[in-house]
This record gives structure tokens, C-alpha cells and sequence, in this order.
């Protein structure tokens, strides 16, 4: 198997961290901002220095190219360059500096590949200038129109079509070609790697995701004269609903449920809460696990809120559906982890990327390496040099499976 | 027993009400504004009808004096005269109309009293305009300076000394000057007069109170990327400390407990909840009962936190005590009722009153009459014309008790 240049790849990650250093060791490249556009520069500068051939599509994805023997459609590796405004040195610049590493060693080594191999680097990734997050592969891959992605405004009312012109991001690269295949590599941005002592999560898709919007309608009234067995007090309703889901989460393996939102309208500390609001996240890699989850949930709720005699509603707010990666580029992505002989596990993506937008478009899979304490988005955001070269390692043998030695 | 005139009352009733009437049936006199200007002015025009010396203490307090045929401390009747911004025509109203109804029904009978009768109306009881409710009574028996109460300032900064002034309800009686008695009428402001299908609630004291601040800090994190198992999820936590909270109140008769207020610090529907903020009410008419239950909820959260790897701090963030009515004062008041064959009951006062500061000066007795479904502070507020007559009754017969009769 080859191995990267892990001193390499560190050395560029930590000059591409140089770019909108924060005080407290992160990075603050907002997406087409100037620091976006200043390290985009340095990415490009890279690119060009190996050969590669730099173009952009109409909203601004960067793609830099490495010609194969055979002109068909490219095998494509790539994340984003773009952070949130005190974000960390890995999440997303990893995937785009370990594909440039992965070409940089195919160069040293003279390795020509059957298919073109591309590095891209999708605009606005983290959604924190711009909304919606992945957004330049959401409008690549056909999930947003141009037309909407280039009107997006950021706080200030400056549009990405203007973010795109006074950057020089914009070029004219026809959005949604066709491409082979899509790997992408990311920092874990969750603590199961580390808590299991591996290094390489082989990512088999994105889970099914449902956002709920739960509104339990009790009555208020006066905390110092209302009996309590007369009582239809939305707060400890709400908390009975709230102990039946981690209760029914506890007994599926993978289910992750989330309410993190509570409001009581009209809350104050001696009247009894009437109305109430909360939301729920459930996420599983099934979506008919997630689906009979909900369905149980409702029943339940019923029985709790008709004893209390209190009303409730429960509407989906949004619904993802469970995202399988393609099976030939998962095994690609597995077999250059079992041949590395490093330690791996499969594992599901719980955070939302790019790859699942290209996974609508052409063959996907992700690879994961673990950060600290799960961390990211964060200043903080940390990891071992060591890791990322074997993700690196793994992402060069997995695309040249895919692409072909010549 | 001696009977009031239900229909005058009633009418005295709606005729206050037309002072500062709001479009749904309220009334809305903000103390010391030109609204509870005329309605005091309505009061002293009636009190003067009836032969009645009226005068005012520093604070703004209005009373209305009856002489007796001996020279010596009055008892009192009252209550207040203002409102919520959109109150009703009832709350405390009630209380200053029954016992004018009292003084006209004994000189309709030329019965005289060997102790003086006054009427009282205390200044600012709903706290709707200034802070704290009941700031007259507060002031009147010493809980308050006169130099605090004539400081505070409404929401556009003008003081209490500013709006007596304006309003000329400023007069120079003595502040704490001795009472024999003070009995209150008032509504219930509750449904338990009204379940019980009882006219009178001759009122024992008021409950015991504790005002809690809890505070749960467990970890925040990616709600599609954390495993349930690592999870130290604030908000489980929070619903797990409720559901204890409802279930220690259900093990005591009259324990109150409400949980009002929850706050999530950065709450977001994908975030793990981390830090979370919530307060509780606890309520019993003895202290001891309420200190027990707290102490044990200390216990429990500690093993809820100490299982679930989080911590927590619960504040005490006011103390109320229990505070019993005079054994005398509330004797004439269940005799009167026991006399006058209605169905009454003994309670507890779950909402604050004048009559808890003035039970720390003098004997001190209230009774309540069933309002509509429990509500008031609002324009439905709602009584029986018969349940006033014979709450007007009860209010006479006991003050006519402590009174003598010459
Ligand atoms: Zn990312
Ligand atoms: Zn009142």
C-alpha cells in the first residue's frame, strides 16, 4: 500500500491554519470572506505547484485537477477550506489538504491513474455565514437552484452571488458534471472512535434524522391555590413525555433522541405552566426504526397526556432519510483501512457533510479519524498528526482502487 | 344574625367596576393612576353618605372610620381598590364594598359598637404598577420604610411620592398606629371553594413558601454524532429531577409544587442540552413540612446527578414563612359562618394578601368566597351576587363580635 508524507500534510495543515488564526488556536475563515479567499489562494498556489489545473463552477467550488490516462469522469476527493467564525484546523481542511497530499505522493512516486483524480473544495460547507450549510454541493449536486444559492444573504445582506464576484470565486465550470466516484475525508466531530481506541471510521452513510415539534397544552393557573390533584400542569407533563423518550431510546441500539429545546409560553417561576413547547430530534441509521420509534412515542404520549388530562401535538418539523454510502466505494474506503493494517471500524455519519449531497450525484463514501473529546467546531478542535496521515493513506489507496493504476 | 343588603353591595359592586371598564368586562385601575383616583373618590363619596371620617396615612392608605362608643383601637375591614392592568371587578374590590356594605347595613339598623369600625383601602396590593404587591400594608405595619415605599417607581420612572401627590392621596395619619382586628373578604382566587360546592372559606393563615433555583450542568454535544451512552444530557436530567419533584408532592396532603420557569443556556433543537436553569415553587401550610420535603429532594437529585455523571445546585431564592391568622380573630369568623347556615369550610390562603402584614401588627382573620373556575387577574373574573351577600354577612357578624355591640 502507499503511504503519504504525514510531516507533509501536517506542515500544510498548520500553514493553511496561519490563515484567520484565532487567539486561541482556531480558525475564522468565514465562507467568501477574505480570509476564505486568502486560503483558498494558498490552496490554489499548492495546486498549481503540482500540475494540477485549477477551475471553478458558478458557485464557486474550487476543483483542481490531475489529468488521468483515460479522459473519462474524474474520481473526486475533497471537503471544505471554509470554518465557522472561531472554528478549528481540521474540520473540512483535513478532507481538502489529505486529497492534496494524496496527489502530492502520486507525483513523487510517478503514479499515473487510469481516470483524472480532482481535489474539490465546496463553498460554504459550515452554513455560518451563509444559510443553508452545503451549500456549494447542495447547488453542485442539484438540491438547491443557482439562482437560490447565489441569492442567500448573510447577516449583513451581502448576497453570495456579490460574496462570489468581489472574492473572484465565481467561474464557469458547469455544475452537476459527471464524476466517477466521491471520497471524502473528516475529523469525526463525535467520540466513538476514540472512546473505541480506533483511528479509522469507514463510513457507511448518514442516518435517518427527524426533527419533531411537540406543543403539550395544559393550564395554567396559580401556584399557591391551585390543589395539585386538580392540576393539568404542562411542565411535569412534559417531563413524563421526556422520560419515555430516552426510555424508548434506551432500548434501540442506535437510536439517538435530543430535546433540546424547552419554552413554557408565559413562564414565570409561581404560575403552573400551561402551554409548552419542545422540540425532538430522533436519529437512526434505519429509517424505519426511527419512523416505528415515533409512531410508539405517539402512543404513549397519548396515554400520558389523556391520564393527565392535558392535549398534546406532535408535528415533523423535517425529515431526512437514512443515507446509505455506495457499496463499492464503502468496501474501497474498508479494504485500504484492513490493508493498512491500522485499527477501523465501520461506523454511520451523525453530522451533516458534503458527501451526502454528492452521494445523490455519484458513488460516495467518507472516511473519519477521530478529534479529541469528539470536538470540533471549536476553537480547541484537536488531533494526532499520526491520524491524519493514516486517514490520508487510506483516502489515496481507496481513490486509486477506484480510479486505476495505469 | 344580623344580614347585609345583597343587591346594594351588588350594585356598589357595578358601579365601581364603570371606573377604568375595559372593553371585555374588567376593570382597570393601576394604583394611584386617575382611574384609582375615582374609584377612591367614588369610595370616600360613599363613605361620607354614611357619616364615615375619612383619612389617609403617608403612605396613601385610605380609611374610613365609624366611630364606636368607646375610645379605642378600630377594628378593620378592607382591602384594595386597585387592579391589574386588565383585572377584574372583584379582586379586592370586593372586600372594600362588603365592608362598606357592613357599616350601612349597621346604621340602616342604628346599631352601634363599642370599638370604632374602620374601612380600609391599602395602596398598590397588586404590585401591577409599583413594586412589591401590597406596598401600602407592607409600609403601614413596618415590613417597608416610608422613604423605600415612597420611592418606587413605576415603568416610566415616576415615583409613588410623585403619583400621591398628583392623585392628592397623601395624608399625614399615623403609620402603625394599633389595631384591635383586621378582617379581610376577599375571592378565593382558587377552585377550591368551588369544588368543595362550599360558599365561605374561613381562612386559618397563609402557607408556607420557598422560592428554589436549580441549576443542572451536564454536557452539551452534537445530537447526531453523541452515543446515548456518553451522553450527560442536561435536559433528561432536568425531567428526571421534575418527575421526583411531582412525585414527593404527591406524597404529602397540601404540599403545592410547581416548576414554572425552564431556561436551556444555548438551546438548540440538534444540541445536546448542557447547562439548563429552573425554578420551583414549593408551598405548605407548615414550614417544617416544606423544609422536610426539601431536604429530601436534595437527596434524591444527588443520586439523579451522581448516576447520571452531571451536577446540579439547587438555591434557596426566597423564604416565606408560614403565617397563622389569630385563633380568636378566625374563631368569630367560622362562628359567623357556622351561624349563618352557609356551607363553608376551613383553608389555607395560597396567594398573598394586606392580611399578612397586617397579622404581623394585629389580630388578623380573611375570608373567601368561591370565584369562577379559580380565575382572577383577568376580565372573566367571575362571582355569585348571593356568595358576596353572604360573604358581606360572615365579614359583619365577626367584626360586629370583636366589635361589641353597644
Ligand atoms: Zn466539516
Ligand atoms: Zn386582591
Amino acid at each position: 500500500m502507499l503511504e503519504t508524507n504525514g510531516e507533509r500534510l501536517w506542515d500544510s495543515l498548520m500553514a493553511m491554519a496561519e490563515i484567520g488564526a484565532t487567539a486561541n488556536g482556531g480558525s475564522s475563515r468565514l465562507a467568501l470572506s477574505k480570509e476564505d479567499a486568502a486560503g483558498r489562494a494558498l490552496f490554489v498556489e499548492w495546486a498549481v505547484a503540482e500540475g494540477l489545473t485549477v477551475v471553478r463552477d458558478t458557485i464557486g467550488n474550487l476543483f483542481a485537477r490531475r489529468a488521468g490516462c483515460e479522459d473519462r469522469a474524474p474520481v473526486v476527493l475533497g471537503s471544505h477550506l471554509d470554518t465557522q467564525p472561531k472554528g478549528g484546523r481540521f474540520d473540512g481542511v483535513l478532507g481538502v489538504l489529505a486529497a492534496l497530499e494524496a496527489v502530492r505522493t502520486l507525483n513523487e512516486k510517478r503514479i499515473e491513474t487510469r481516470a483524472p483524480l480532482e481535489i474539490a473544495n465546496w463553498t460554504n460547507e459550515e452554513g455560518a455565514r451563509f444559510t443553508p450549510a452545503m451549500l456549494g454541493s447542495s447547488v453542485f449536486a442539484g438540491a438547491m437552484t443557482l439562482t437560490e444559492g447565489l441569492a442567500r444573504v448573510d447577516a449583513d445582506g451581502t448576497s453570495v452571488a456579490d460574496s462570489l464576484a468581489a472574492t473572484a470565486q465565481a467561474g464557469d465550470m458547469r455544475l452537476g458534471r459527471d464524476m466517477d466516484a466521491y471520497f471524502e475525508l473528516h475529523i469525526e466531530q463525535g467520540p466513538v472512535l476514540e472512546d473505541n481506541a480506533n483511528t479509522i471510521g469507514v463510513v457507511t452513510g448518514g442516518q435517518a434524522i427527524r426533527w419533531l415539534d411537540i406543543r403539550v397544552t395544559g393550564k395554567a393557573g396559580h401556584a399557591g391555590t391551585t390543589p395539585m390533584p386538580v392540576r393539568r400542569d404542562g411542565m411535569f407533563a412534559a417531563a413524563e413525555l421526556m422520560r419515555v423518550v430516552e426510555q424508548r431510546a434506551g432500548e434501540t441500539s442506535g437510536l439517538l433522541a435530543t430535546i433540546g429545546e424547552i419554552h413554557v409560553d408565559h413562564g414565570s417561576r409561581n404560575t403552573i405552566a400551561g402551554d409548552l413547547r419542545l422540540t425532538l430530534d430522533l436519529r437512526h441509521p434505519q429509517d424505519d426504526v426511527v419512523d416505528a420509534a415515533i409512531d410508539e412515542l405517539r402512543g404513549l404520549f397519548n396515554d400520558i397526556c389523556e391520564r393527565r388530562g392535558l392535549a398534546y401535538d406532535m408535528s415533523v418539523h423535517w425529515r431526512s432519510p437514512a443515507l446509505p454510502f455506495d457499496a463499492d466505494c464503502v468496501a474501497q474506503v474498508r479494504d485500504a483501512a484492513a490493508a493498512l493494517d491500522c485499527d477501523w471500524q465501520d461506523m454511520i455519519s451523525g453530522a451533516g457533510h458534503d458527501a451526502f449531497h454528492l452521494a445523490r450525484h455519484c458513488p460516495t463514501a467518507m472516511i473519519f479519524i477521530p478529534c479529541a473529546d469528539g470536538l470540533s467546531h471549536h476553537e480547541a478542535e484537536s488531533i494526532e498528526p499520526e491520524h491524519a496521515k493514516i486517514g490520508a493513506d487510506v483516502l489515496l489507496n481507496a481513490a486509486l482502487a477506484r480510479a486505476g493504476r495505469a
